[in-house]
């Protein structure tokens, strides 16, 4: 749990084959409702096609001024842990992106990073572009993603980076299932790729542990055919996010407008969840009157840690009503915001 | 393995506001038969409320020099990685319970740990308690509770804090799920809590790496209710106490008497089991005259390797039967146990 | 994954109570087909007896130089983490076998290893039998079994060995489960032994991140009961290499030829994913010529990083081709493979 809200990290191509050739990016840095993402990603990385590289940067440049965008923006730049060239193409976009429009994005995405030593890279790239371009320090993010062995090897340590001197601005740690399940030589026997669950469990434990969020990957099976048509695959998207909601990841990778929605959706705790955690923390704030440690409602037995998890979903519901008060008044009963909004919340 | 017993670990509100504060503390002490758990833990923490832990130290000091109770007593500290007051408050715990019940008790549990360095702060207020109060360096075990990012983050650290000079009190490492959710930001969507499988076997095995007891957590569904009747909740519990069973947890958090119940037997060998493996053994020993090193019985190939698994079942079979003998008497067939007692257990 | 070839890992007892001592040894060096192994493990460890092991030696030392095995071969030699007089057994048993049959083998398997210091010991005995007997330096591997708690508790400190001075020769690590599941005390309570999921996906993580092969442990129950008919496990063996297949380990343990040719057929992709990643990497090399970063291909977004899972297999193809066209010319039909062999696989 961190205080930062990123439920959708939506990625999206910094520039296609198409006659707007910002066509996506543009229609992320307008979107409305539960279709805005908590983060846009413009990608210059595996998204953007080698050859139209340059002119995803010039698109992200020119556009982002132009935008007021209620979110947070930050650009995904090339990284490679082992091939030093990519790595200068790198540290080049972060220069141009910091130069350019470093007030209007709040970080940028390094992905395919390998051991700790190469994150401390990556942090010295965004400092030093920082510094030459007379940010304040620490006010340009810096967000990884673990999709190498040497990344997982490492995770702890790289969490941990985030509190030593210029580690401050190490903010999220995302997942990136396909080149991971590549450099592991896993393989799809016809049921999709591996779920690498003990990997998620760790990022989830890291990130809390470093207070940094944590971010599932993508998920590329975006349509299935049945018997001549093809639909959008809410349900494989949806089982994804849950189970990502379910272990403490913050937030869901977006690939489309639709999983943004089912992402914001599935990360927003449900009205049910919130009536039944608002009901419990009223009862047990009648029951505390009384001087017991431990009560038990409805069979189960609430002490403060129970109550801990009660918080949480209210705290959730608050910070997103603060940011996106369209959602909340969508989502939730008048009267249930309400007791929400004003419900005590200390155990004591 | 440790050759130490733990298959239960009870929790008991030191104080609770009944005419009999103490209610709960006294009927762990006087428990019987398969409802006696192996190890009692008074709570002074989460299970009694902050206006009644001054009188629940006052049971546990009264109390405990009336009872000859048969298994280990460790009572629950406050304690908090991150709020120096509450661990003053735990500081003094210890140092009271040292002081007055030094002999009565094996050691203190200590909950919400953080890294290493919290973990040894906690061995160090023991130390402290032991030496000012004149009891033998190490008799007074420290066992802790990982319910924090920073302490599944640093397991493997922690569990090698045996092996330093001091460490050697270490004694048990216990699951705490309810925490350890609210601090991921774990959500339940309907169908409990994450299970954490990743964190419980890395728990299984830094405790086996470390000799030390590995515990489940509490399972805290006590109570099912089915058309307007309510019963205990005995399959939830069971199949929680199974799974940790099988991945070699050496014993179960209780919150009930009926919990100690099931945990007590599950983490016994069943008849089946029991008669299984002595089977196997007195096969294996037969064979063994003939000679080779790997022999084949009823299709599975049995050598030194699966023989430690069959020899496993019946030392802990043996283990408590000699703090226990009520127990096992109970549970198998006179002729069974008497194999198991007598077995030659040596590969060679 | 790694280049080098070990779908199959099967061991043979050196020495067996039969009239021909070495039968087992000699009907895996002469396997034929799906049913010879990558690698072949003469075992002087739990499958010889331990009154037959000198002969165990003899028969590798006089046997080896007799065939032209075309897989590899690595004897498994007595070891113990904790227990010198078997550490020195093992050493001895190393010089022997480097000192006699030096150039027939490609290094030893060395079990029960402990800590980082304990495989630190066992790189040590290799390359002192090596620098003894004239070999040059680094030409006997050194693979090790991973079989407990403290092995598993320092994995990633183990699998980073290899990139220390004298870590080279670091090939394989390889999971012992029967021994693990005993020495972290774990049950089976009538479903089998435990996965271990967590161990399995740190083994192939850490292999991955270190440039060492992960091969999953042995399945014993070879065969089913059924109304007094006995059969092969084919199910429950198959269920396990998928697991494993599925993870990214390289191979799987083998007991016994059927399981042999079971591994070594899992673990060569089948028709329909050579077919369909090659249709996919076909189509994705013809939709780049337009110029687009992503793609996508029935319903799923084709970029480098999924690009890479497609050519898994086809380079997998490619290097059992090399060593072993009589299975890829068997398997496949001849139109698919020459497809596989003259495809382009470069992204860009």
């Amino acid at each position: 749990m961190t205080t930062r809200t990123c439920r959708t990290f939506q990625t999206a191509p910094a520039a296609v084959p198409k006659d707007d050739t910002a066509k996506y990016l543009r229609s992320g840095l307008t979107a409305e409702g539960f279709q805005a993402p908590d983060w846009l990603v413009p990608d210059l990385e595996d998204g953007t096609a080698p050859d139209m590289k340059a002119e995803g940067l010039e698109n992200v440049c020119e556009l982002l001024p132009d935008f007021e965008f209620p979110g947070e923006i930050w650009p995904r730049v090339q990284w490679s842990y082992d091939d030093e060239t990519v790595r200068a193409q790198g540290r080049e976009e972060i220069d141009t992106l910091v130069r350019d429009v470093g007030d209007d994005i709040d970080g940028v995405v390094v992905p395919k990073v390998g051991r700790q030593g190469d994150v401390q890279r990556a942090l010295e790239a965004v400092a030093s572009a920082e510094a030459d371009h007379g940010h304040p320090e620490g006010s340009i993010g810096l967000s990884v993603i673990v999709e190498t062995a040497r990344a997982r090897s490492d995770l702890r340590e790289i969490a941990r980076l985030r509190t030593d001197p210029g580690g401050e601005r190490l903010t999220a740690l995302v997942f990136g299932p396909v080149d991971y399940t590549a450099e592991l030589g896993g393989r799809d026997l016809g049921d999709g790729r591996p779920r690498w669950d003990g990997l998620l469990e760790a990022l989830s434990n890291e990130a809390s542990a470093g207070d940094l969020l944590a971010i599932g990957g993508p998920f590329d099976d975006l349509f299935a055919e049945r018997a001549g048509v093809t639909v959008y695959n809410a349900d494989g998207y949806a089982d994804q996010v849950e189970r990502e909601a379910r272990i403490g990841l913050d937030g869901s990778w977006s690939l489309y407008p639709k999983q943004t929605i089912q992402a914001n959706r599935i990360h927003t705790p449900t009205p049910a969840e919130l009536e039944r955690d608002v009901d419990k923390i009223e009862r047990f704030n009648a029951a505390k009157v009384e001087g017991t440690g431990a009560v038990t409602i409805d069979g189960q037995m609430v002490d403060e840690a129970t109550f801990k998890n009660f918080r949480n979903t209210v705290e959730t519901v608050r910070a997103i009503h603060r940011t996106r008060p369209e959602q909340t008044d969508e989502l939730y009963d008048e009267g249930l915001l309400e007791r929400a909004l004003e419900l005590e919340l200390s155990y004591r």
